[in-house]
């Protein structure tokens, strides 16, 4: 007989592997430190574990990846709604964000880390600036997360410099020997507030430091016009031709996408963060992802930024993603619940390059997961678990999240984080901020 | 100084009266009886009440309204699911709606109502058969409802007027003088499904009794296709031809509908029920609603029924009714917060022709409401209210549900049901379902 010895075991539960296995009922998962020792049928093997969760009633997923957000952007939400794109930027945002401090960025990271954890995600990927202090807040919150200082030069070469000179300073923190859970990323903002120049340095510390690179890319047809007519390239093609459209590239949003544009994403091994819900509030467009996932190109879901989604909940964001693009073709066969949970979990992890440590659950792989409670009224009966999960469970269905084999919500609360402090701190911090931009 | 006599008061709340007011911080709702006695800041006035709710970081809103739904096809829910409509309907839906027993829809639709009650809605308007099993579980969830028991004569006359009779029962039963939480409206299901004959029964029949009719109206091209080809009209061409357009009609779906359609939905006073997640889920279509708006018709949000949304939750609607209609016009300022917000309140309530009665918080109105914990990651900081609660705040937030001033919900727990007992009928019944519809 086989002896599984675990720290924690979740038993008879409803698991989704989302290794190419389908959910299995009366599912055993077994963790042992931080890594899964188990994750299937008990198969007659017996085990030994110091805890043990009762799984009747309850999916186990692997915890959800966000792929794009701006983390801190938690303190600007609701701060204009319902304008247009560019004044919402240019009145509302930007005034706000310029007047942003190291404090603020950490007090907002970790109230999105709050909602995040809550909310079942537990790793994301951020581009904002300090993220320094949105490394702090993930420690803190126990999450895990692919960090992009952004980095332009709209002002000049200077400003340039000095953020890649910062970027690159977090990479080495965070190099490989760090060990943690946490990763770097370089961010370049964009083709349009980022010079060639600018790009290419980026492209030689990347690769230097052996490392990803995380961009918003063709979100907008003024985007594309620019570029076409600035380099006579789409954003996707001129980014090829500096060289910086690779399998470490992570391409937020991805909207304005020609044949050709696909076809190069897919044969460089770029990834695609898909943004539905955000991208559907301000109006920027619905990207193609049916072309890009038949064209191979993994594509992860994200919310984007708090401030235009207006919430960092991924469950939202992966039936929202269905439902957009069924509307959107008038086909309800696209986009099925099974890929859309793809997209948050195992695509996502290959889209920021932690497919070896996350994404499934699977022997081996890092014990991050989530425990959703099915007997709720939205999810009974039980016929299909991918639509249970994908169409019928909220939020409010997450039980416990578990990062590297360690328990960051139990029952509901978070247990590292003082939810009502970070509430109160982060309400003060935006105040202080609308204040100082002059717009309280 | 005024005194006001309340057996409730929430205090220091953040109320949305949908009247035609904003948002009021810091303000009073009293209930005396079923029946608001006040609903605005305090202003000196001195409250003497029974129970007293602390409103402080809470939202106050009317009990949200559902529509349109089918509440017992919560047992159908993730039957068939990605798969084209008539595959849906012909191979999954129809054959297992032909195998159900009045009791199976008591327990469908209890379990339906457990669920709204718990995501914040107060009052659904229904269309499905045997209706009396429904209004069963609305008065024991202490729900209100406007019921339609579904009518057509698809299999000839004797059905159609079997139905009616049924129908034309439970409307007596529930009239004017029964005084309680339940109104009856005639469904008849379509234009296709109901001959010219049976239409104009119907119509004979809910005038005799002065009641609405709810019917699902232009909801696929195919529909529209038929319906010129057959009567050489549009349905709501068709359906005003026979005298069916008034302002006590209720139309589902509306979603291919010409200019002149909602000049003549707007001219009759029609109402429309817009469902945008399961049209979008099921691949129906995207319905004119600013063009609906514009002309002055009055659309209320729904859920459609359980089995192709798959939630009721009102919420979800709400802030999914505002992101489709974006990015479907790829225009950030379409169907803002509040205009949303007011389908599933103030509009909906219009629509169900209960605008005397609830859908929205002012003296004399039904203590019809739904407080809601802000002190959540999700809607912390509060810039704008209503983007809190439309953008934010998920169905997890709904804390306390009231309906004519009885408490439905406390504390995220029903107060009435007790909700295990609901789950285990309702998956048993779904089991004994599916297994005499051949589907287990």
């Amino acid at each position: 007989m086989t002896v599984v010895e675990a720290d924690l075991l979740v038993r008879d539960c409803l698991l989704f592997p989302m290794d190419g296995r389908e959910p299995i009922r009366g599912a055993c998962l077994a963790v042992r430190g931080d890594r899964i020792v188990y994750a299937d049928r008990p198969k007659g093997a017996f085990f030994r574990a110091e805890e043990v969760i009762d799984g009747r009633g309850k999916a186990v997923l692997p915890g959800l990846v966000n792929c794009h957000t701006h983390a801190p952007m938690t303190l600007l939400r609701g701060l204009a709604e319902d304008v247009p794109l560019d004044v919402w930027l240019r009145e509302h945002i930007w005034p706000v964000e310029a007047a942003m401090e190291p404090d603020d960025i950490y007090w907002g990271a970790l109230l999105a880390c709050l909602e995040m954890s809550l909310t079942g995600t537990t790793c994301f990927s951020d581009m904002y600036f300090h993220e320094d202090r949105v490394a702090r807040a993930v420690e803190e919150a126990g999450l895990r997360a692919v960090l992009a200082p952004g980095i332009m030069d709209i002002t000049g070469p200077k400003l340039g410099e000095e953020l890649l000179k910062g970027a690159v300073r977090l990479a080495e923190r965070y190099g490989p020997s760090h060990g943690g859970r946490i990763t770097v990323m370089l961010g370049p903002h964009a083709v349009y507030t980022c010079s060639r120049d600018l790009l290419e340095r980026v492209k030689e510390e990347a690769d230097r430091l052996g490392i990803g690179i995380h961009i918003h890319l063709s979100e907008t047809e003024e985007e594309v016009k620019k570029c076409l007519s600035e380099h006579g390239k789409t954003p996707v093609g001129y980014l090829d031709e500096l060289g910086l459209l690779g399998p470490r590239t992570l391409a937020a949003h991805c909207i304005y996408l020609t044949d050709e544009d696909i076809r190069l994403l897919a044969a460089r091994g770029a990834k695609v963060a898909h943004c539905p819900v955000a991208s559907a509030k301000i109006g920027t467009g619905v990207a193609r992802v049916p072309e890009l996932l038949s064209a191979g190109v993994d594509v992860g879901l994200g919310t984007d930024g708090p401030a235009s989604n207006n919430t960092l909940d991924m469950l939202e964001t992966v039936k929202f993603a269905c439902l957009l693009h069924k509307a959107h073709r008038r086909d309800p066969t696209v986009l099925k619940a099974r890929e859309a949970l793809e997209m948050a979990t195992v695509r996502a992890a290959r889209s920021l390059g932690l497919s070896g440590l996350v994404g499934s659950l699977e022997p081996g792989k890092k014990a991050d997961f989530v425990v959703l409670d099915l007997r709720k009224a939205s999810t009974v009966p039980l016929h299909d678990p991918y639509a249970a999960v994908v169409y019928s469970a909220r939020s409010g269905a997450v039980e416990h999240v578990f990062v590297d084999g360690e328990p960051v919500v139990l029952g509901g609360q978070h247990v590292r984080l003082r939810a009502d402090e970070v509430l109160e701190k982060a309400e003060e911090k935006a105040a202080e901020l609308l204040s100082r931009a002059g717009k309280a």
